[in-house]
C-alpha cells in the first residue's frame, strides 16, 4: 500500500516563520564520547604500529583476509585492469566528465605575483602545490566514482606531486568503477583500506602509507571524527554534514521535474535535505502531487520518504525578493534556481555552494559531468566556506625583499609599532637596517 | 652574574640528524580534558543566557565591574577617543602600517569569473565576501595593535560588511594603541569582552553580539579550544602554535643582526622557536658570541633566555643546497634568507609562511608595515596553509547554466554515471533535461 508523503508545508507569512525555519534547518554532527574515544585509539596504534596496526584493523573492521600490508596496496597496473573491467559506456562517461572537470578546474588555478616599490622593494605571493594528498574514498554503498574524479582531478590540476588514494574494500568487495576513475584522474597509489585508520596512516605516516600534507574527501562518523583530531598536523577539507538541495521555482518548471530534482538529493541519505521555495501555492500542491505520484516509482523509495518526510519542506513565499532572502538564510549545499531568468535574480544570492541556473539544469547535471566540483559547503558554511577547488591544493607564500632604501624607511615605522607593543628585539632589529646617514630623518 | 646560553648546536652531517630535527620542531598543542570541559560548559551558558552570561563570565575572568551588556560596549566614537590619546608618532606609524597593508592586500582580491560553451551553457565561480567577521584581539600584555591591522584590514579590503572585534580588558585596563588600531583599520563595533565566552558569543550571537561567519585572531588555550569546538558552526582561521623563525645565512651578514632577529622571534614567548642555519661554522659560533654579548642588553632577556635554549639551535649544513632541504623539512612561520642573491634561492623553497630576503630584510618589518600579512601557519603547517588574507574573507559559488542543448547532452553522461552509482533518481532527474528528439543519440 502506499501513502503519501508528509512534507511539510511553512509559509513564510506566518510569524513564527523564522523559528520554524531555524528548527527544519538544524542539525549539530556531534560525535560521542565513545566515538572519539576509539578514534583517538586507533590514531595512537597506528601511529604507534604504523603497517601492522593498520593490517589489524583492516582485518577486523573490514573482514578483509590481509596477511601483510603488501596485500592492501593496489599499484597502477591495477587501476588500469578496471578500466577494462566496466562497461564502454561507463568508461567513455568517465572520461567525458574528467575531462569536463578537468577544464574547469583549470581555469581555478593561481598565479604567484609580486610587484615592485619606486625604491626597489618587492613584494608578493609565491603560489605552490602541497607536496602530497591523500584522498579518502568510502567503501560499499556510498563508493562514488564520480567524488574519486571531484576530489584528484583539482589535486592534480593543481600539480600536487603525488596523490594517494585509500579505499576500504569491505569484505574484499571492490568497486571496478571507482578504480577505473581513479586511473583517469591520474591517482598515483591507492591503499584498501579505510575508518580513522587510514586517515590517521595518512596523517602520520608508516613504512608503507607516505605521509601526506592534506586528507581530503567524505566519510563515515569515524572518519569524520579522525579528520577533526588530525586536523593542524594535516590540512583537511571541510567536515560534510548531510547533503542539501534547495530550489526556488517560480511555478512555471514541470512539476515532475522539480520533484525528482528534491528525490535526487533525498536519495543520498535519510537524513538528507530537500526543500522547494515558490511565491506560487497551487504550484506546491503539483509538487507535492507528483512526489506521492513519483515515489512510489523510486528504486530507493523508503530512503526518500524518510528523507522527505522528516527534513524536507516546501515553503511559500510572498515573492521572488522574498525567495531569496530564504536562500540567503539557508546558505544552501545547492540552489536550483528554475526560473525564466535566473541571471536577473543571481546578483541577490549571497551564499550558497553551486548555483545551478535555469529549468534546464538539474543538480545532478552538477554532480557528475558540468565541471565544477561536487564537493561543496554544507550546513550552512557556505556563509564562509567554498567548493572544493584547485585553490585547496595550493598555498601561498608571502615575499618580501626590502632594498636598502625601503628598509630603512620601513625600520623607522616598525620601531615605533615595536616600542608600542613592547617588543624591543623587533623594535632593535628593525632598526639596525635604518641606514646611518639617515637616523636623524 | 650572566651565562651563555646553552643554545643548541646540530650538524646535518649527523647520521642522526632527522631525529635531532624532528624532536627539536616536535609540538603538540593538547587541550586536556579540564580545559575541554570548562569550555564546553562556557560555550552551553552563552548559547542559553546570552548577555547575562556574558557579564557575570566577565565579571568573574577579567575582573571587571560590568552591571550589564551595555558596559561592555565600545562605540566609534570611544575608538576616536583613543585615537588623540596616542603620541602623534604613534598615529603617523599605525597609519602608514595600514596604508601599505590596504595596498598589498588589494591585490589579493579576487573576482568572479565565467566562460560561455559553444552550446550557450555558461561556468563559472560567483566570489562573494562574508557577510560579518569576528576579530579576537587577546588583552593584557599579548595585545597588539599591528594584529588589529593585519585582522581587519583583509576583511575590509574583502568588502565584509561588519567586523567585529572583541577584545577583554582585565581589571578594566584598557589598550589605547589597540582602539587607535581597530578605529584606523574601520573596525566597526567592539566588545569589551574575552575568553571563550566572547568566542562564543560571536559563533553564536546573543541579544547584543550579533552572530558573525567567522572568527580571526590569535589567543590563549581557551580562546583556541574554544574555536575549534565552533568550527562548523562558523569558520574559524587556524588555531596558531608558538612563533617561529628561520634565517638561513650563508656567513656574511653581520652577526649581531642575526642575533636579534633570532631574538625577535624569541621575545614573544617561552614557547617561541628560533633556528639559524648556515654552511659556515665559524659564522655559527660568532651568532653564538652576539647571542651571548647581546641577550644581557635585552628588556625580555629571561623569555628569550628561556625560548632559546628550550627550543633553538644553530644548524650547519653542507651547503646552501642543503639549508634549502632544511628550510622545506621545517616549512617555517618565517624564513630569513640573509645571503646575497636570495632571488636565486626563492625557486628552492617550496614551503614557507613568509620569505624575508636579503640582509635588510628583518622579519620585524614585515611583522608591522612591509604589507604583508603577519598572521601566518605556524608549526609546519605551511605545507598545507597560507597567511591570512583577504581569500580568508571572500567566498566562492559555483555557477552552473546548462542551455537546453548543453543540458541535453550532459544528460547522457550524467545519466551512465547515475546509474553506475545505482543512484536512479539522479538519473531521472537527467534524463528529464534530454530532449525528445535525441534520445536515440
Amino acid at each position: 500500500m502506499t501513502t503519501s508523503t508528509a512534507i511539510r508545508r511553512l509559509n513564510a507569512a506566518d510569524p513564527d516563520f523564522a523559528r520554524h525555519l531555524d528548527h527544519l534547518l538544524s542539525w549539530e554532527s556531534v560525535s560521542d564520547d565513545a566515538v572519539n574515544q576509539r578514534v583517538l585509539d586507533i590514531i595512537q596504534a597506528v601511529r604507534e604500529r604504523g603497517d601492522a596496526a593498520l593490517v589489524e584493523f583492516t582485518q577486523r573492521f573490514d573482514g578483509v583476509e590481509a596477511k601483510s600490508i603488501a596485500d592492501l596496496i593496489l599499484g597502477r597496473e591495477r587501476l588500469e585492469l578496471a578500466l577494462t573491467r566496466i562497461t564502454a559506456e561507463q568508461r567513455q562517461a568517465l572520461e567525458k566528465a574528467a575531462e569536463r572537470v578537468r577544464l574547469y578546474h583549470e581555469r581555478q588555478k593561481q598565479d604567484s605575483w609580486s610587484y615592485t616599490e619606486a625604491d626597489g622593494t618587492v613584494l608578493g605571493q609565491k603560489v605552490t602545490p602541497l607536496d602530497r594528498a591523500g584522498l579518502y574514498v568510502p567503501g560499499g554503498k556510498a563508493s562514488y566514482p564520480s567524488s574519486v574524479l571531484m576530489n584528484a582531478i583539482p589535486a592534480k590540476v593543481a600539480g600536487v606531486g603525488e596523490v594517494v588514494m585509500v579505499v576500504p574494500t569491505p569484505r574484499g568487495e571492490v568497486n571496478e568503477l571507482v578504480l577505473a576513475a581513479a586511473c583517469i584522474a591520474g591517482v598515483d597509489r591507492v591503499f584498501t583500506i579505510g575508518g580513522a585508520q587510514a586517515v590517521a596512516a595518512l596523517a602520520y605516516g608508516t613504512e608503507s602509507v607516505p605521509q601526506v600534507d592534506k586528507v581530503v574527501g567524505p566519510g563515515n562518523i569515524y572518519v569524520a571524527t579522525a579528520k577533526r583530531h588530525v586536523f593542524g598536523q594535516v590540512g583537511i577539507d571541510m567536515i560534510a554534514g548531510p547533503s542539501e538541495i534547495l530550489v526556488v521555482c517560480d511555478g512555471q518548471t514541470d512539476p515532475d521535474w522539480i520533484a525528482m530534482d528534491l528525490f535526487s538529493q533525498a536519495e543520498h541519505d535519510e537524513d538528507a535535505q530537500s526543500i522547494l521555495v515558490s511565491p506560487d501555492a497551487a504550484f506546491l500542491d503539483r509538487v507535492a502531487a507528483s512526489i506521492d505520484k513519483l515515489l512510489p516509482t523510486m528504486d530507493r523509495a523508503e530512503i526518500i520518504r524518510t528523507s522527505i518526510d522528516g527534513r524536507g519542506a516546501l515553503i511559500q513565499v510572498r515573492d521572488m525578493d522574498q525567495a531569496m532572502e530564504v536562500a540567503n538564510r539557508i546558505a544552501p549545499e545547492h540552489l536550483e534556481l528554475s526560473v525564466a531568468d535566473p541571471q536577473a535574480w543571481l546578483p541577490k544570492i549571497r551564499h550558497a555552494g553551486a548555483i545551478f541556473m535555469g529549468r534546464h539544469t538539474s543538480e545532478a547535471l552538477g554532480d557528475y559531468c558540468a565541471g565544477p566540483n561536487h564537493v561543496l559547503p554544507t550546513s550552512g558554511t557556505a556563509r564562509f566556506s567554498s567548493p572544493l577547488g584547485v585553490y585547496d591544493f595550493q598555498k601561498r607564500s608571502s615575499i618580501i625583499f626590502c632594498s636598502e632604501q625601503g628598509a630603512s624607511e620601513l625600520g623607522k615605522t616598525a620601531s615605533v609599532l615595536a616600542r608600542g607593543e613592547s617588543l624591543s628585539a623587533h623594535a632593535r632589529s628593525a632598526e639596525y637596517r635604518i641606514l646611518a646617514d639617515q637616523e636623524g630623518n
